[in-house]
């Protein structure tokens, strides 16, 4: 592990060396860094890369830029109900532009002070601009039992939640690729949901022994809650008009292609999970206790197979033609 | 943590799960995956990031590249005398060419395979190829006092060992590049050197508890030594003629072209470490016990400074015009 042929680079992501703590024993600057658990706990891992053009704008502003990096990293913990603990940065540059450095830094380090995620260490490199964090989070082993949130865990008659509101990061995607007009007030809130993304670390760890299983929703609501289906072999049941109610801005859109956003819209990093009816209330006391909005939008069913309803919980199957469109665009 | 965008590349890295060990309790298919260390150790982390032609020329056979980009990492465990457990593995690639990431999956879990190195997790996106390695590895605690080997650890009077052979891997570089004619014979070793490494995973393990100071040789050996005296607050001689035997190839080269080779080459991945001259036995008994030949070539000093002496022990700095030559040379 080298800050090596890039030190200009290093520079900017070496802070004063913390005393060691009781997880940390050895930060940047060895071969290696130690990470020692506390008894009764595993490390959660998590690992995503970000390449320009393909996740992010090549103008965007680099401070939100360090911010979503370590993110999006970050919502991957939160899924685990993992508290985070360090994370390794390894960043190729085109260049070593002192002012863009300086403001990735900044960003990147706000975020991590806020959770309290030490950078450990990494690598830096000259290269087409890419940004590769890992992070490390810690789960408790209760009665040789992990207390981790896993995919895996949903169950018949589960109802599902998510967090926060969903589609907005979509939605400033489209307009800001030219698909779809929207006035600056709405884009504005758009847009920083797209490039400043609240990881739900509190809400992870508020749910750990309440909900069944968890997912961040990175893809999109449709696909990430499949992740869900696939790996705790069952099905769902999904209300299309509460879904529908999750886009937070008014975009002047209709019920259809508010739903389209909200279903297919990715980048949300918000939590989708799954909880027994009788958590309904456990689950809003931890939405409550992280401050964070909690909506019930459907039911894990034995059946497999994922059944779009309306309000009457009749079926909606079919009328997707617009979630089609949005799911497949490609784009950062 | 998705091997999400891009399936198709995905499906060359997972494998038939593995039932949970004592240590990875989680790998593959969720938001994190899961280490939880045995009682008494820490969990040694290191991350490499490889960029095309700056690390590896386009053409490289991605075989070897797949070894390579797990053996850069693996040296550094090696280096903290930890023991690989796990690793995740995030790769940005500009197409989905089937055969190639075939190769590039065959040659990296060959190496896994042989240090029981199981893939956890990662992240797969379209983008210029790019390859970023996070290693993880154990580490045992005695008595409250974590057994990792570090840079810092030099002490006054240690002699300076290195393993393996040096300066092969530059040597091939240099020949690639056209800048030095080199036989057949001679380039297809050098070049297995350059592109096919053996971290000396064993060997650290073996210094273990008789090394007072470890580094890997990823950068050439001045500049790595470096560190070690940095982080040591210490100073060394070196000796030039044991140093300028350590390359293993005859090139017709002369003895400072091949101290030139030897102290700057970089990419050779052999350990340099320091031990107590009463640990000498213990080091070469490591040596046997990793099959790994071990060569003592200098000594810590209490004073600051890094200085080069002949056999006879007079100084021989201001001699390396062309050490200064391959220590500045850009490239792969």
């Amino acid at each position: 592990m080298a800050f090596g042929e890039f030190e200009l680079i290093a520079r900017y992501f070496q802070r004063p060396q913390r005393p060691a703590t009781g997880t940390v024993a050895l930060g940047v600057g060895d071969d290696c860094a130690l990470l020692q658990p506390r008894p009764g706990t595993q490390i959660a891992v998590s690992c995503d890369m970000l390449v320009e053009e393909r996740h992010f704008f090549r103008d965007v502003d680099p401070a939100t830029l360090g911010h979503k990096a370590l993110a999006v990293n970050l919502s991957d913990l939160a899924a685990c109900g993992a508290r985070p603990l360090a994370c390794t940065l390894a960043l190729a540059l085109p260049r070593a532009d002192e002012a863009w450095l300086s403001a990735f830094a900044r960003g990147l380090f706000a975020l991590a002070d806020v959770h309290d995620c030490q950078l450990i260490g990494g690598d830096t490199t000259r290269g087409p601009l890419n940004i590769c964090i890992t992070v490390f989070g810690e789960v408790p082993v209760v009665d040789g039992r992990s207390q981790a949130l896993l995919r895996s865990g949903a169950r018949p008659g589960d109802e599902i939640w998510v967090s926060g509101t969903l589609g907005e990061a979509r939605l400033a995607l489209e307009a800001l690729q030219g698909k779809l007009p929207l006035n600056a007030d709405v884009l504005r809130v758009a847009r920083a949901r797209l490039e400043c993304p609240t990881p739900r670390v509190a809400l992870g760890l508020a749910l750990r022994g309440v909900a069944n299983a968890c997912i961040d929703l990175s893809d999109g609501l449709m696909g990430d809650l499949g992740h869900i289906l696939e790996l705790s072999h069952c099905g769902a049941t999904l209300d299309t008009a509460s879904a529908a109610g999750l886009l937070a801005v008014d975009a002047g859109l209709d019920h259809e292609q508010r739903l389209a956003l909200v279903l297919g819209g990715g980048d949300d990093y918000e939590l989708l999970f799954t909880a027994p009816v009788s958590a309904r209330e456990a689950v809003l006391a931890a939405g409550r206790q992280a401050d964070t909005p909690v909506t019930r939008i459907g039911r894990i069913e034995a059946a497999p197979g994922l059944h779009l309803v309306d309000a009457q919980g009749r079926p909606v199957s079919g009328r997707f033609a617009s979630f089609d469109h949005f799911a497949q665009t490609a784009g950062p």
